[in-house]
């Protein structure tokens, strides 16, 4: 299938590894010149150099946390006009609710909503102007079914959710689409960073710990980040424009609700 | 991005005609051999030799009402191991509350209802065994915002969306995806017969009638088939088996909730 | 709480025991004059004694299944312009997707909406014009989670909760409200009857399947019919006239959903 | 209808007018103890003396901003011990997308999210040991279809939606519920000064902006305060305590969705 954005360009956010990673490849395979960035430098450089040399499109990379003002100008920098826009970011570490203290509900806040909304600020209305923008934000299943102890994640992203749906409603009729996609256990290295840590708190075996994680997901595995990637694509892709405001669900079918 | 679906087999139900042909054109393109269904047999010859003369894949006709067991008959003599299946069919008429009798609500649910379920019933056994399975129900956007004289269409479809939402859970483990997608305001020869309609009884231009259609969709045009149709194709890819239990809506944004 | 509904007239369907019982007796604590239903007439016998005999209101009772045309009848006789409706009746049994009968299929659709909404017709125009109604119906949780083997319940009870949405928003501006009830484990003579049958097939004492049942409920418990009868009491009240159309999950907080 | 609240007490935060007075109100004459709280003193004397006037209950008044820790250590010591709490505050300001500040958007987070969050970790484990408690957070029909110029608004309450659903799965089995009220366009005075906005900037009369702010409520008028105050009321009820995690609307059945 032809997805239509060959040439186009294209900044995401924390992709330098995981799923982030996934998205640009799937992009890049489509023809989208693309701009990765990450936390560290050497993440980084793998992935610029990785995907300049499995596809022939521009690759440029941009070293820093992507909620602030710097990192933002250096993305824009690399990348004046994008067309797509992929929102990411690490994901804050479970905190039970008594535990939640104003400072780390604060940085989650930042993270999550204040730095992802000044960066679309910037970049939404040349999308506009252009006619073309396709925004996807990943989010976390947990958004539509609160687990207690995630609340730093669910009560910062909900926020989004809900900021990027009445952006949606107002750039759809320009060509420009808002969605978000919300995944539930990839196999990615946060997953296996888990798994090592139930085995040594629960003295089970590496496969025991990655069983328990696949135990939770209808599908009866974990997802694969080029699944997680595809999906992306097709968000991106110039067929996709009548379809925004939505928020899917990438879960190996685990979500229990009707809608 | 290649769908990897070449070579797969498609049953598709009320497909010679509007978004179920615009399907049957996405996945033909994809190497997919298909199964087309409608009710008028010019309609349905029309459908096959242009999709045979346009892709290389195995096109079949059947003729008839696709919620009978005679048609199911015929279409699994067509195609007995079909990979994908399309469910789709003609909506209801609008009804108001006060109008609505129980032979227009039974024969509703029967087209809705208890023909897609018994012809499920014939497949799902063997995607199963086969390890592959891709089913997407055509619903309709209103079912998530219930227009009162929409009654019979809503009053039967939420029904489906709750059983093949059941039926998700049970087959995801199996590569059998379920999933439905809730189109509003496509171009097709049905929104053109109901502009005509509009014309008449309120003594508007075409242009006026049509320029009413888009005024509720946030997108400002209506839908193109083909967009419809590559988004039911990403929907049988090989990629998104990962997919189950959603409700994809295609409505050019329009949809005013959170989720 | 004064609800303001002493001396107004109520049709239960489905009440002479359990849920519908509660429902009867919390609204008859509140001065409603009720019709009580049911299809054994020990019951319904039983009913209004107990009822007369606790409350100050008139209490008839109609024998009989309330889906049928005959029933509505003698319902409507006894009282020709009820104010307040319960919506109620024995929800169907567990059946696997792939032994969904069109029999059984068509029978629930005709308990679940086509009586309904027959009878519905009947009453709805006389609370318009009163400018008072109150339409309660008692729908379960599973229309929201759907499990696979419940397809007779939200496979047809879905469509009776879009139905009564459109319905909420013709006739909410004429003070006629229509809410639904979503109840899950109640302390009620089905949930015995379960633990019985579990007690049986498992080989277990009467209190590991009582526990069994509450291990689902995040309260902790079951139910009380009594908290389900308040809950309709309520949803009844002058003082709810601006709440309507809405899914209330009676369930011991144990959807999962943020909405 | 006895509540069996008689005797309890209540915190209820921003309380002095509109919504959280109606709720005040409500309570106290179900025999509820209660702290008002307001951030103008004359406001919070107001409150005070007319509930004591009219109710045989002890109401203290606490002045301040409720999302602050002095103000919290104020209610604390005015109710050491508080069975029910509501959870209040001022909405923000329409602000466009292109407009929301890191400023803006750090102060509505504080308001919505971080303040009610560090009072509740204050009051949670006396209800918990106690075994009863009634959290109720006015949010607004918003957070489910969020309108682009309130992204203050429902960018913050979304979270704190996500983040009380959490909250609520830990604590009912304690027989503490936690559920919101998300009303729509209620006759207090905002409602009031809104139309006078109206009224200069497009030139029209009081009676015509009030028509307009009632030509999107489906029910044909605003809502009271003193039925707001009785939904609060209801959810308080001792015969609440199963119905827990929901985000009940009080919109004149306003909401589009089925769900």
């Amino acid at each position: 299938m032809d997805l239509g954005i060959s040439g186009r360009r294209a900044i995401l956010l924390a992709s330098s590894r995981g799923l982030g990673r996934a998205c640009a490849e799937s992009i890049a395979r489509e023809g989208v010149h693309i701009v990765i960035n990450g936390r560290t430098a050497a993440d980084v450089d793998t992935a610029v150099s990785e995907l300049q040399a499995a596809h022939d499109v521009e690759v440029t990379g941009v070293v820093g946390d992507s909620s602030t003002r710097e990192v933002h100008d250096a993305l824009l920098d690399a990348c004046p006009e994008p067309d797509i826009v992929l929102l990411n970011g690490e994901g804050p570490s479970p905190t039970p609710f008594d535990r939640l203290g104003a400072e780390a509900l604060d940085a989650a806040f930042q993270q999550a909503v204040v730095g992802p909304v000044s960066f679309l600020q910037r970049v939404v209305p040349g999308m506009v102007e252009r006619r073309f923008g396709r925004i996807v934000a990943v989010s976390s299943a947990m958004v539509k079914t609160p687990n207690p102890v995630m609340s730093l994640s669910h009560g910062t992203r909900l926020g989004l959710a809900g900021i990027l749906k009445g952006l949606s409603k107002d750039v759809v009729a320009h060509n420009v689409t808002v969605n978000q996609l919300l995944p539930e256990r990839f196999d990615t290295g946060r997953q296996q960073q888990m798994a090592e840590l139930v085995m040594k708190s629960k003295g089970v075996s590496y496969d025991e710990a990655r069983a328990e994680q696949i135990a939770s997901i209808k599908a009866g595995r974990l997802g694969r980040p080029d699944e997680f990637g595809d999906a992306f694509a097709y968000l991106c892709s110039a067929q996709a424009g009548y379809l925004s405001g939505q928020s899917l669900q990438l879960d190996g079918g685990s979500y229990e609700g009707i809608f």
